[in-house]
């Protein structure tokens, strides 16, 4: 549990987390989630498997890896009312929920066949060491998935859209792209610190670890979900995601 | 030979040529690329290998092979023009250059242990076909190393920085990232078709076609050419160049 001071926790912060709450993917689950259907296609038949997820946040990933017949499934995060929540909106004696930050996670070798990471790791600031960690506690051949907001909508800060006197979106406004780190943006919330880094730089940092890229996606939102949700559309211009499978290559 | 009159031939009209012949990568050859140093940081060793050139223009590429102790070099391109200048500057029966368009291709398996391309697949409708044809007259374990345009780059037709009223660059415009397809853009001339691809689409088709990814590179210009060409500074800014090291894997 050492170093959680070090890192930031904006998700126990009362007024961040009652606003992350009303989310629609906090409320309605994956499928209120726009790059859902692009990050479940990345994931391996998880029948039998041991799922670690790194971020779980409220478990909807945990419960449905075991719906998906996982055999086992432990979700870390850092956030206290997250797994709070989490335990308490499941009932499943193949999911162990642990408080840890995801920089901090110390498995031993051969524990899992799956890592799965939804949307967290732009808050870690050492993909690296995340990635040998991952590498680790994976048996051979295991699969690695993430997301992160895309590079393209972290590089600034601002994370907006460059907008015309009316209002109107006019395109969006990529700078600073090749220097990486921190980012203190404003989502629910003032100074919410992310961590910038380039496409190469996670493409390279899992390759560097010993993985094998197997596939890389920059969703956009389904026909489906621009009916549902028309505001959506916009996220069709640029890439807001991006995500990675990957898997520990048999030999370095 | 078939198929050239379907695709674009700029650098054979006269005053494309022209222009494209005095610029500095023209004229002082790879050390005037700002890419060049991560291009060639790609490369396997070079000796005794078979190269094959992809878009080989003035031949640069191909001659430094030969330096490298390349066995044999093959250099392919469109441009008549091209290779016309390519053959008055090459004393070299080590390199044969070859007139065809990139998807005409048509070399026998396992021909070559190193495949290279160099700006030039921004140009090509079907990248698909060009990785396929690539993984098959390589050697296994064979290299395939090329540059393009960032999708980031290319997404948006202008290729133009979003400038303020003084003409100051704020910011690099993105949009239609996802669209992917023909971009009639301006570049030394009118009516120059790139076809946009995003990150994603380069990467996936690579591993579809039985490649795995080594490293992806968006190099940003030196400090050593930033001083010789302050003009560069803003390349650094957002990425201009997207570039991917691919090995043929043992087995698909």
């Amino acid at each position: 549990m050492k170093g959680h001071s070090m890192k930031q926790n904006k998700y126990d912060e009362p007024e961040f987390f009652a606003k992350y709450s009303k989310m629609g993917r906090s409320v309605g689950g994956l499928d209120e989630a726009q790059e859902w259907h692009a990050f479940r296609a990345l994931l391996p038949d998880l029948r039998s498997k041991r799922l670690l997820d790194l971020g779980c946040g409220f478990g909807w990933h945990c419960r449905y890896a075991r719906q998906q017949q996982a055999r086992s499934v432990v979700g870390v995060d850092l956030s206290e009312k997250m797994l709070v929540r989490a335990r308490a909106t499941t009932n499943d004696p193949g999911i162990e929920y642990r408080r840890s930050a995801i920089e901090d996670i110390d498995f031993p070798g051969d524990e899992f066949e799956v890592v799965i990471s939804s949307l967290t790791l732009h808050y870690v600031e050492r993909f690296d060491l995340v990635c040998q960690k991952v590498y680790r506690c994976l048996a051979v051949s295991g699969a690695f998935a993430l997301s992160v907001e895309h590079p393209m909508f972290t590089a600034l800060a601002a994370q907006q859209w460059c907008c015309g006197l009316k209002g109107d979106r006019l395109h969006w406004p990529v700078d600073q792209y090749q220097q990486e780190g921190p980012r203190h943006t404003r989502w629910l919330a003032d100074n919410v610190v992310k961590y910038h880094r380039t496409v190469a730089t996670y493409v390279n940092t899992l390759i560097d670890s010993g993985f094998r890229i197997s596939k890389l996606l920059e969703p956009e939102p389904t026909p489906e979900m621009l009916v549902e949700q028309p505001d959506l559309k916009d996220d069709c211009r640029r890439p807001t995601f991006l995500l990675i499978a990957a898997v520990k290559a048999p030999t370095r």
